[in-house]
């Protein structure tokens, strides 16, 4: 039963695995493949259970890791999911293999891909079927600590007095602010008063909230990063806002043109710009402190400042400013975006019209969550999952950067050194919106630049690699190589 | 070991209770006194975990009900905690109870019940503590289904893909739309498509939304009813909006009046209206409805229909008319007000542009919690826990109005047949602000009616009583009714 006795006597009853027909390399790619073919063929159908990782690497005579590194990469497809002492069952069937790049699947997906998108856009993205999505904004979603958080959750419930299922604090729970002050001192640098926290479901509400309370103010003007996010942008405007574009160089933000745009407040991501990835350099930093020390007003999305791979942190300017810094943040890169969970730290001047917006919004978040959050960053189970997602975000980031460096080697790698998406720029005469057409027909999804600017700038691709396998990213570049060398060329039916 | 067997004899070493000195009746009562007296002074400290049901009652040779009654007793005080199989535990020390009615706790706390309350007064009316609690608007919290709750998130968890982890519909998710049609054709009569049911954070989000939506149309009034809900009032005119008061007649909303005031759109609550508890008669219905059909809308919230105790249910407005009304709900009466879920029913007209709304507020609900609620709908979970609150809410209803009947005859109480409180109404000579202040300084919290109240009307107090036992509402009354007698001689120190 050693990892050197015959193989090719061993098999399993299981789905009649037999050891003779897998190659010699790659075990656990050989087994994910048997299960995935038996899951898309009915063999093992959804709800159906898979033996245990013990049980089957002893019957197939191969070293535990083997399985349970083919049942990690069915998981993180969404095939099958592990339920603790229940077992791992199969919830989901493949999708169908798509062919081998030649063919696209059905072009009409990809008209969704325009040149001026609405604010819809994010929303028809999401729906369009794409084998490879490599949408920015979301961290390794596969890694969600399911059995944590109902553990947490559990423990929470213990412990409730039944007047905590009434109506809480418009701010928050009192628990919750407490955490995430502490979070903050340990891995953002920032002392908080857990008084100054506002908990909201998300930046984009957030948005919402300051929006409202600057135009309450007679301001309707926010100054924002360009090339930054469209969909920051987009809801800005919505709310009645009118986003000035401030150009990003190589150093982050130009300050002097903020100063020359006259903008009294600034939405801006200091310590990973979006989409470029530039840190926001010392010079630059003075500078922009110096223009609030005037007066201006910085809103400081710190989006995923805890994801960072080669380089130091970086400190949050709330760090250094605490009386013209709005500061946001949230589990949406941490954990899961569906959480709808994040928080607004906000200097006096603007706190009481802050917690009012958010009161008359929905009379404060849920408290319960809430709750599972604050035991999660109170047990150090939260810092753990950092740790964990990090090390499995780098990996993925070596394994796109590679794919980049071979098969599109015209392409300029910017911002890889942290977060959890990357943006290649190519020369000037690809037309970055059909790229992402073309690509989308080849089954990868992703966004073209040129979304994100307002202003010119270099055509390119924004791609998130934290939620995609290794073995997915190696997969979805040389589509896009295949997707540049193609630029479009179908007729569009929409 | 019989029920008749000499009980003198009969203890426990846990506490070193012995039956000898229990009361001949009452030995739940005493039991519980025992426990709670254990947990005050130390005996039992937070933490420590209570013998099993079964065991006690073996060791006191007492029927097992006995034993789980007391449990439950301090379960509802939010003193114990039951944990499934993990037991049952010390979660909170009783407050030390306070000396009998004579004098006041503290008179600064009762200065919060002013005439002319605030936006703030709710949280301000909150913090400030009281042995019994009669705020309404919040049903049996004790009664939260704790494990059940958990099980179905575990269940939820366990099925869930990892593209669920990301970003959602801002409509909410598709299973609780589903789940909440289903819902509503099976307890309120109402055939929904899901796709016209928008997931929100409660009654309080609904209200703002539609206020956006009203106003980006161009009108700013909405008639409330008189009296009708301070709450909504206040939120209302924070979110720029004019409430036009409608009176309120013991067959519910004149319709006549509401016609005469030229308002477009009317907030209502037909089926058991807050905070006088009328149905809206077959008359003022037709009435209404002819009114809706001349272009007038009407936003039906329908708070608390699922409570009615001694009469048949009341068919929404929405299940007659479904292109004018907008119907509201959500779980705040039926679960808890924390988990800040509700839905809106929109008609088609509006319901692009409450999707829109909701998109830019926050993106959509937090989905997990959207999921746990799906599957508790499903399963017959949420069902079953509104017969068992039902149940219990109807003795607390029996117990205030017996209370009521015996301590305070000189009210007439309205609204008792149904909902989570019931209103008492006093000769026009009572001062309500005073008498609920006097009463909050002997412990009893209470809302005056004239906060509810735009125009005149009596003199009142709104008296929720679904969060109380049976015997706090007891111990209240008598407080009121000495309340009555004192009517405010205290000096206020605020």
């Amino acid at each position: 039963m050693s990892a050197s006795s015959d193989r090719s006597k061993a098999g399993a009853d299981f789905l009649q695995l037999s050891l003779a027909e897998a190659p010699a390399g790659g075990l656990s790619s050989w087994l994910a493949e048997q299960l995935r073919t038996a899951i898309s063929d009915g063999r093992l159908p959804i709800g159906s259970r898979l033996p245990a990782t013990r049980l089957l690497a002893a019957e197939l005579d191969v070293s535990r890791g083997v399985v349970t590194e083919a049942y990690q990469r069915l998981t993180e497809d969404g095939h099958i999911t592990a339920n603790g002492r229940a077992g791992t069952t199969v919830v989901a069937a493949p999708l169908t293999t798509p062919p081998v790049h030649t063919q696209p699947l059905r072009a009409a997906y990809s008209g969704v891909v325009v040149s001026e998108p609405g604010l819809e856009v994010f929303d028809a993205m999401r729906a369009v079927p794409a084998r490879l999505d490599l949408t920015p904004g979301v961290p390794d979603l596969a890694a969600f600590p399911r059995s944590a958080w109902v553990k947490a959750e559990r423990s929470v419930l213990a412990e409730l007095s039944a007047a905590e299922f009434g109506y809480g604090e418009p701010a928050g729970t009192p628990r919750l602010r407490r955490a995430v002050a502490t979070w903050l001192a340990r891995n953002r640098g920032i002392t908080a008063d857990p008084d100054d926290l506002i908990i909201v479901a998300g930046v984009a509400q957030a948005l919402a909230l300051i929006s409202q309370v600057l135009r309450d103010e007679g301001t309707t003007e926010l100054a924002v990063e360009d090339p930054g996010s469209l969909g920051s942008r987009q809801h800005l405007q919505s709310l009645g806002m009118v986003t000035t574009p401030i150009p990003v160089d190589s150093e982050g933000l130009r300050v002097d043109e903020l100063r020359a745009s006259g903008a009294r407040v600034v939405l801006a991501t200091p310590a990973h710009q979006f989409p470029m990835g530039v840190v926001l350099g010392g010079e630059r930093r003075r500078q922009l402190i110096q223009w609030a020390g005037e007066g201006g007003v910085i809103v400081e999305d710190d989006y995923d400042a805890e994801h960072r791979y080669d380089r130091p942190p970086v400190p949050a300017l709330r760090a250094m400013l605490t009386d013209r810094v709005i500061y946001l943040g949230s589990v949406s890169k941490l954990l899961a975006p569906s959480l709808r969970i994040g928080w607004m730290l906000a200097p006096p001047q603007y706190k009481p019209a802050l917690v009012r917006a958010k009161r008359l919004a929905d009379l404060g978040n849920a408290s319960l969550p809430q709750l599972v959050l604050a035991e999660l960053m109170e047990s150090g189970a939260l810092e753990r999952q950092l740790r964990y997602v990090r090390r499995r975000h780098r990996e993925r980031r070596d394994a796109v950067v590679d794919a980049i460096t071979t098969h599109l080697p015209e392409a300029t790698i910017h911002g890889a050194a942290a977060g959890l998406h990357l943006t290649i720029t190519f020369a000037p005469t690809v037309d970055d919106v059909a790229l992402a057409r073309a690509a989308l027909d080849l089954g990868v999804k992703t966004q073209p630049l040129s979304w994100h600017t307002q202003s010119t700038g270099p055509p390119g691709l924004v791609l998130g690699y934290a939620a995609r396998t290794p073995a997915d990213l190696t997969q979805a570049i040389p589509l896009i190589a295949t997707a540049l060398t193609q630029q479009d060329p179908l007729p569009l039916t929409q």
